[in-house]
């Protein structure tokens, strides 16, 4: 197989993961500013299907209005020369030191009422450029010390300031949907919604809840230790994976953002696998950040294999889950039996309760006894990962 | 003052901890079987308000019904003896080895069954025993491959159990809710339900949402490197904090289960500060182990700091939010700020984005020049907590 | 390519893995007792190439002397049978409650003279079977609070320990090198050498530093988020890789022991590259937990698959270092430049200042500007894990 | 107790500590530039017993000879003025883009010999300036991925450089040891030398050994999950505590370096207790960012709040060892017994075996029976911490 990418694969990269210069906590840039054109270009040869951006990757911190008006135009003429799309776009609301203590959250009020202008206004410029979905990332939303915030009063800020941006859309009439996307901590000691659970629950008391849905990360769960492909699942499950982004980590630890593939590679196959399976039709977007150490051939290099690797393990999980062999593991560990519901058709709480063959009657030893043959199962999947089968 | 625990404290223990007998992975139990009557005694003696069991605490595993009778009518009286209540209950679904594939989601229906008779009918104990709380930790709903659990198909044999358990607590009239305690891991892999946040989303799929809410630990939070305060606010604010379990953990590792106090003491004062001023009104439960390392001496000992630290705790929360420097630093803080409404009354998004001062005529640079004087508000708070101030 | 074990690959097993019943912290047993004699035919007909015990896993914990004789009597008779090997034993310091506060560091002092008997004891055995490895894994030696132990006074009875241990063997004429096995917590709350770095300080003290090495175990390394090929790398450099223990963690929390493969996949990639590359000659020594969920039809093939993984990823490694794109990358990287000295043959510190090219007209913005292109390096090495080169 | 900081405390800051302007990995500056002088000045006033730095913190990268020598004469100038020492130097050799893939083991030669020369160019100005420790953090001396570095051959390089360094002081004659700084993480993917122990062992390979010693960094320890009072003592047991880094940082995550008791607070307690204990003489040197919400009120209060902190830990530590009842519960715990040798004096291995006392009569139940008493113990500093005793 080629695992050539392609725009029907819709693989989209942000505007500031091939175009971040490397300045690092403890570091300067290690490489000059990309044009915003020159990575639509670059990135329309290699296979994608679009880019998305943040207000200021396009449009820098402080353009006048004319400025903004022919940086746009710019843009677009490379869109449409290309035929990249940009499905999604988002606000930054972390990088001024406006935001220092959070942008929709920030104790200063003045601050938020600016947050939500600055939101209002690229939303604008989303529709404008036929985005349909919205990124929320609130990384600065949160505290390094606990009287520093009351959370249940930044809590009703946040479902604010949501509702809020949702009647702006609605008024306006535009055709774009929210995603949310949660982090554990940095830049702040503790961010509010820390993770696809803590977001999920949020969005229920919001006014507008079935235009809110979630933007995962995958480093930003497996900062918290949790099970990337779990947490889609349930995303999914609640019918809320609106987007995705997609990117390596090396366990609990700083934010890192290496190339999909890199980091915990299994998980990233049961996530492809899972993707794939259950049929999400959204963007494949990568917001990763190639390594500092890499001069432009490295940085094209990390996003080509972005693409390449979610190609390959897509292809992998097909194979896995055609393979006969894995079909019967898969009935040897009962997963058969866990989509069958547990109560019968039409049965009732007070029927299972007279039921002596589900509690009196039940050899409980007998089912102790019986094996899962999950180990048997995974060794399949791992195979078929390291491509040593047949 | 004093510190010494009474029951309008509502302190109450599992069966459980005090009667955790040392057993770990590595190594073999260090202290003898407790008796649940003598527990009740002793930690009525202790200043506690009340116990809390899992069925198979109280009434062995297999036990004959009219064992089961003897030893209910004996508990009882040392409850009746004692003034001692039992607020909560719940379910052994972790120790039998019938449950290694998980009891809700077990991969095999039987066991389901199974688990869901064995639920009931302790729920029948528990609405007997007084109890208003039913907690649920689905300890074993998890894996440890990506091919053994189907998450989404999971999720909907967890959601059938709840809403066939709700449907059982209506029709017997029992006056109980119940608790779902999250865990992201051990002794499974990945356990469903990670957190906080994911727990409160799936509650919102259930057919008895208004009756489900949250049994939030401090340690299992905190294994995800998560913020406990912050999860209980947010828990609060979606009115789900039903039931706490207090303890203590240092960090990301193993469930450590060490007694409230010990582990991370800042925000053991920052959790204590929310309850006691967020007017949680439940009992403040404790789920630890006393050290293998201590005979019954310890054990008690162990069991007496609890309460004895919480009740230091809520002292120095009350004097620190009391302290006038104090609320003149948090009003340099801004926090009163951020219960302010970010829109006026009535104002939409429209006056929003036609308020001149809010965008075009924000000093941003000015407003990024304020500092937020948080750290001489955290001295406060740590010095309150260290007994220095006044 | 077959992957297909055999003895001259140095497979090896605790009789405690394979043997392992699946008690853990919330659960009992699921699997009964193994025999070890069953436990090494099973083995050998797998193609491994012997196993390895604890004192108690082979002789239960206060037989008599005559019960030991004839344990140890038919258990040899299964080894020249089947020609399996016995190249490392280690004593049971962990199980049974007297060791709660540890063995070589216990607080109390008949406990430590007991624990240095128990090891003598298992030494002649270990010595006697033909062991040349004695590993010493100290999981009780640690603290859960602060003021439980003095870390330095009880380095110091470590070192005793250590010091008599080697004493015993040389005055024995034993031919046998210890193997020290750090790890960081679980069972302790904060276990004494948590890492391969501190074991490697402390064997510097020792009276027989010669003799004693280390025996690091994937997992271990792994709880404390430490990249495990990094530590072995350093262990090697240090010329004190004795043993190793190989299986599966995923990430930071409990100890989760998987098989070899499962896990973090890259990494292990790297560690058998380092392990091939490097000529490690010691057993490839699989210390794992068939998960509580399989019978032994899945503890079996568990078992297997940690050699198959091996060997694949043997394969594997040997395939990358040959290709000639990844040698080329290699020096694109400019590994070949690490690898010479940085100062030349016979210059000194003052030559060195002397050298202005080397400081004075050095071009750091051009130096600055290299790529470092390890992007693509790691890309190729991905590919040949995921086998879709060539 | 007043908790006012003198210079006979030996507090010290480095000058990038409240010099940090905020710059993070997601936001620019939120603070300008501090001039040193004014940094010596104020921390004077608060009562400091010096400063640190590293060479571009004083003399900015790229400066000319004249300005060089301008800007250290001003700088020496305040430090006579207010009395203010400079106990410690070190080598910026992680923010010009330069040293991306490291400083002494970057792969390109010329920039570990350009590498080399900055930090002896340093070195003359540390000692010139009365500085007896110089540290080496080599936070670029790393990886993001398996196949960039050689860690074995970068070992070599790191002890190439330290051989070379420690020539060059010796031949220069300066007063100068090396401390080397430690971290697991963060900026590179992993760092070389990742903990205290890995560090102590390195060192033991170098040519001048015993003038190279350890700077650890409380952050740093517990970025890996590990007990930084442990690693100390360790560090001290091996007679290699040079210096000290004291910091906060809550848990395993991104590298936080909150003010100094801020993060953990019981390992502060019992780190304070350690060094003040074991007669550790060198600067309590504080290496920690006031957070970027701050201003320059909010910088000042954070370095006071640090050395303040120190005070009230090393009053109630002092307070903890004095109390009757705490060293009635040491013995309780039988902290006596572990100080006294697991032998007796001259007894030998041989000796040992044959004492029956210890092992065949030995009465294993009874001692397992015995209670630690640890709890006990820890409520007790507990309540010292808290300020609740007495």
């Amino acid at each position: 197989m080629s695992y050539e990418p392609a725009p029907e694969h819709k693989f989209t990269f942000g505007l500031w993961t091939v175009g971040w210069q490397g300045g690092d906590p403890f570091g300067d840039a290690t490489r000059p500013a990309l044009d915003p054109v020159e990575t639509v270009q670059k990135l329309s040869e290699l296979g994608a299907h679009g880019v998305t951006f943040h207000d200021d990757d396009l449009i820098p911190f402080g353009s006048s209005d004319a400025e903004r008006e022919g940086i746009v135009k710019r843009f677009r003429q490379a869109l449409d020369a290309t035929g990249m799309k940009v499905p999604m776009a988002t606000t930054n609301l972390f990088k001024h030191p406006v935001f220092k203590d959070g942008a929709f959250t920030a104790n200063d009020r003045d601050v938020r009422r600016y947050a939500l202008r600055k939101t209002m206004r690229n939303i604008d410029l989303a529709a404008e450029l036929g985005a349909t979905t919205y990124v929320a990332w609130g990384g600065r939303e949160g505290a390094e010390s606990g009287g520093a915030k009351d959370v249940r009063v930044a809590l009703d800020r946040l479902k604010e300031a949501f509702d809020v941006l949702g009647d702006y859309v609605v008024s306006q009439g535009y055709d774009l949907r929210f995603a949310i996307e949660p982090k554990p901590n940095e830049p702040r000691g503790d961010i509010l919604l820390p993770t696809v659970g803590h977001a999920l629950a949020f969005i229920n008391e919001l006014e507008h809840a079935d235009r809110v849905g979630l933007n995962p990360e995958v480093g930003h769960e497996q900062m918290a230790g949790l099970n990337f492909p779990h947490g889609i699942a349930q995303a999914l499950w609640h019918g809320k994976l609106f987007h995705i982004d997609l990117n390596g980590q090396s366990g609990i630890k700083y934010d890192q953002d290496f190339r999909f593939g890199a980091g915990d590679l299994r998980q990233a196959f049961w996530l492809v696998d899972l993707l794939e399976s259950a049929g999400y039709e959204g963007p494949r977007h990568f917001d990763f950040k190639p390594p500092r150490t890499e001069d432009f051939d490295g940085v094209w290099a990390s996003a080509a294999g972005c693409m390449r690797n979610y190609l390959i393990l897509k292809e992998k999980a097909a194979a896995f889950r055609a393979d006969p062999e894995v079909q019967e593991a898969l009935r040897a560990s009962r997963l058969d039996e866990l989509a069958r519901p547990t109560l019968n058709e039409g049965e009732t709480a007070a029927d299972l309760l007279a039921d002596t063959a589900a509690f009196e009657e039940f050899d409980v030893e007998a089912a102790a006894g019986r094996g899962m043959a999950f180990e048997r199962l995974d060794q399949l999947a791992l195979e078929h990962l390291l491509g040593v089968r047949g």
